[in-house]
């Protein structure tokens, strides 16, 4: 049992869940603080029926917080972060902010669970889009080692924010009704419509979101050599990425050492029977905190490659739940009295 | 000029455009006769203003037609191209019946139109999610070689018919209002949702869908050794497929060659922008004749890959368009004598 734990960010679509599986997870703390900007702050926060007080994120905010988990945007994280780690709270952070430097550790628990331990008072949680590609090619890794893979992404507006949740059903009803639909999150319309660019743009013609699948991957596994090729698309679906993935690996796996190795996976729930017509699809696994495979095939195209279709919660396991699990690592630890939260 | 050309479905959502396209490009011919199921057939068509008859589709309806453009499903295909057939005249058929019988030319005119002069009697018009994944493959193919191609699709519900796109609209609608949705058409809920299979389960466990990517791409371009690995997906996108491409070729092409070489390609449109937010989208594609290209950047994770985002109408190009070219050149080779047309 730690004493205290923050939420940064608390009143944000990812803090909202944070908050709720902290209840509902009962996580090992005596006290859970909210905090978020002041625009945000001060109205009490409504999670699982309990009334909560939502403070002003400032300096002083994590005088006696052991841990603080961190859902904000990344000019926010590189501002607080300081602040918490300064006064001996660890961080668990959800920005891109951290995320590639060297003394942070890039943490999936169900994958390199093992490199919390080398934190220096931040640790970082992947990208979303990141997150459910490496948890399927985790157990191909081991068993098969990697060379390659190709992604292309499927995902939601929730991603963006809850204000991009409500512009895309606002320009949907528009788009059904003929009206002029509002653009205010989007560079383009949303309704019904394909957006081929997530982030800014990079040199070499890739988007940011592209490029944080390729060196967050890396990262995770610990292996640079890891070839990656992604296109990161925004579709017209509330909630949940899905992601078509093609992995190559040194040695040759069958579709059925595959869905073996996936269905062993933690965290991983194989839904796969096309005969049947089942497979994960984003409004089914929306609101669930597993990473959901299916269409498990041989590629015809290589002579080592396996192709399959992923969909994830993008805010639970690729935001708020990743972020918890990390949590609750840190708290096992200090209880184990392995010093990984200040005394 | 030839005398009579008939569009077979022509009350269907293709069978539409390829009326309104004859009309529009002033087909060469003295009389165009609309056919359809007894169903359909009867009332009469308004197509750009003017008042078309439709007319039953029997053995007898093919009596003095020279070219049939046909657009119904394979069983229907089957049973009138034989009748088209034996009297005589030439049919450029749209569905998956013939296309891969080795008497029958499977066409682009843009990337094959040589092909069309093999004919016996049957000129087959790709599938379209294979026709705009051709177009754009075929000049790179020319320069440096394509050895593979990885594509996952975006396929929009237009593909799946008139009563599709309804279904959308209404369940789109109902999902908006939080009120039960209508399922006909889809085996899964269409609205703000993904669907992993389009087509039936084919053995090795891909669709139906991607087999004919496979397939129909290696008879276009004239090479069984070109390895396809496709993945097709239906999205919540009233009109035009989309797809993420990656070609590997032979030869290193930088993406200024590839750029260069799509420029050329006729029937190919590049938008390619990303700093400044250009590239296509399946809303603003919509109605267009031409497959549209953007995103073109090299790939990292192999030595010889171009990675780029494709869309195109699929009702147009991916169908009627395509048919449409195809019988112009039928009539074209006609007026300069050369046969193809029975006298």
């Amino acid at each position: 049992m730690i004493d205290t734990l923050a939420v940064v960010g608390a009143t944000g679509a990812v803090g909202r869940i944070i908050v709720s599986l902290l209840l509902e997870r009962q996580f090992p703390a005596r006290r859970i603080k909210l905090l978020a900007s002041p625009r945000s702050a001060g109205r009490p926060m409504e999670v699982a029926g309990a009334r909560l007080e939502v403070e002003v994120l400032r300096p002083e905010s994590f005088e006696g917080v052991d841990i603080a988990i961190g859902s904000t945007p990344d000019e926010v994280a590189a501002e607080f972060v300081p602040w918490a780690v300064e006064r001996g709270c660890i961080v668990v952070d959800e920005s891109a902010f951290y995320r590639m430097r060297a003394d942070v550790p890039l943490v999936i628990p169900e994958v390199n669970a093992d490199a919390i331990d080398s934190h220096r008072g931040i640790i970082a949680s992947p990208n979303c889009s990141t997150t459910q590609l490496v948890m399927v090619m985790k157990p191909l890794h081991d068993a098969a080692r990697v060379r390659r893979v190709i992604v292309s992404t499927y995902q939601a507006v929730s991603g963006a924010g809850l204000s991009a949740s409500l512009e895309m059903e606002q320009a949907t009803a528009a788009w059904l009704a003929g009206t002029p639909e509002t653009k205010a999150i989007f560079p383009h319309p949303i309704a019904a419509n394909l957006i081929p660019q997530i982030g800014s743009a990079r040199p070499g013609g890739s988007t940011s979101e592209e490029m944080k699948m390729v060196l967050e991957t890396r990262k995770i596994l610990g292996d640079d050599s890891i070839g990656v090729n992604a296109t990161c698309i925004r579709v017209p679906v509330a909630n949940c990425h899905s992601e078509s993935i093609l992995i190559e690996t040194e040695r040759k796996l069958s579709a059925a050492d595959a869905r073996r190795l996936l269905e062993a996976m933690p965290g991983v729930v194989v839904i796969d029977d096309l005969e049947a017509k089942l497979y994960p699809m984003p409004r089914e696994c929306s609101g669930r905190d597993e990473v959901f495979v299916g269409r498990i095939r041989e590629d015809a195209s290589s002579p080592c490659g396996i192709s399959l279709w992923c969909v994830s919660d993008n805010l639970r396991k690729g935001a708020a739940t990743n972020a918890v699990q990390i949590a609750e690592h840190l708290a096992r630890r200090a209880a184990a009295g392995r010093g990984a939260v200040p005394a």
